[in-house]
């Protein structure tokens, strides 16, 4: 079996939450796992010196509409939710708890919690709201409410994002397959031809 | 016939040159002429307080993979110019002034230059470069190099890079086809979707 493709995301980007919603097919259509891991982009915008995009001048109004169109010319359910962006420091660390604990509750939790901010507008950026989505989704509440302010778990998550960063992840959705790196939901089509070019050994040294 | 599709790029963005080599065919596809429009980023990063990407920390050395990957998932001949980013002011200049003057020398300049740059390394943000392909591509070099230096064509420039500020062009390549914009040559896929889709009188209103 092959490695598994990383897919970092955020839980405030809606073309992480387009990535989500369509990763999972096109790992299996590449014969791959996944590993999903819920990022902070907040630190990655100050290592590169940019800003949520919704927030830039001239590009912002661009970006709201090109998030609808992308929705509906992927037929993915999407609202722009409204507040947007939040935090999402609690979500991440309840999925990096999840994610150790039981993978299946972990992706089910984030998919869940994706969902309930794009489509449903719940505001996932309230710890409250981010427990309850975990408790549906099967986890226990408080044991996840505790876990989430525990300082080894802010650590981790820290740490985590610090290695994604060290790695070369600096948006979302974000994903390295075999140490290729695509960023954003557009490059799903080119990492769909890249690796079956790759199964297929094509000749692409010249670009490795 | 419907109108035109207009085509904003910068002579120093390689994805604006991939646009370049494959507007016009992807134009004929959709049944419409193309308007070429050579724009200055520069103001526009000043506008969105934005930066050319490969100057971005961390987001630079992906950019600089990702374009020989593009290039390469393309078939577009491609090689990372040096030095790169570079002054497009005086190919822009020459680009409107053969515009105005014959429609499709100035088309044959603007491939001639970017071809020149992407491909065979030529600085072309060099005035006697830039001129020099202007001669090889049908204009008459001294008459070109005596406009680039006039004030009403400084000018003409100047408003014509704000027009396009105006109208929400912020990157290249920039497409705008019916008042709805494109921006990048990844969303060239999303176009040709989005102008069947509205040919076909699918129902788009949700986002219109």
């Amino acid at each position: 079996m092959s490695d598994p493709i990383d897919f970092y995301f955020d839980f405030s980007s809606p073309y992480g939450y387009f990535g989500a919603e369509r990763i999972d097919a096109l790992a299996q259509e590449l014969g791959r796992e996944v590993r999903w891991h819920a990022i902070l982009l907040g630190p990655m915008f100050k290592a590169t010196g940019s800003s949520p995009t919704v927030q830039v001048p001239v590009k912002g109004a661009y970006a709201r509409h090109d998030m609808l169109r992308t929705a509906e010319l992927n037929g993915i359910a999407f609202r722009v939710p409204e507040p947007f962006p939040i935090s999402t420091v609690a979500c991440a660390r309840i999925a990096l708890y999840l994610e150790a604990l039981d993978f299946s509750i972990a992706r089910r939790f984030a998919k869940r919690a994706l969902r309930a901010y794009y489509v449903d507008n719940v505001n996932i950026g309230e710890k409250s709201a981010a427990l309850r989505l975990a408790g549906e989704s099967g986890a226990d509440s408080a044991e996840v409410a505790a876990a989430i302010e525990s300082q080894p778990l802010k650590d981790r998550l820290r740490a985590a994002n610090d290695a994604a960063l060290a790695r070369g992840v600096f948006g979302s959705p974000f994903v390295i397959v075999d140490d290729e790196p695509f960023w954003g939901f557009d490059r799903f089509d080119a990492m769909r031809t890249w690796m079956k070019r790759r199964a297929s050994h094509a000749d692409l040294s010249s670009i490795r």
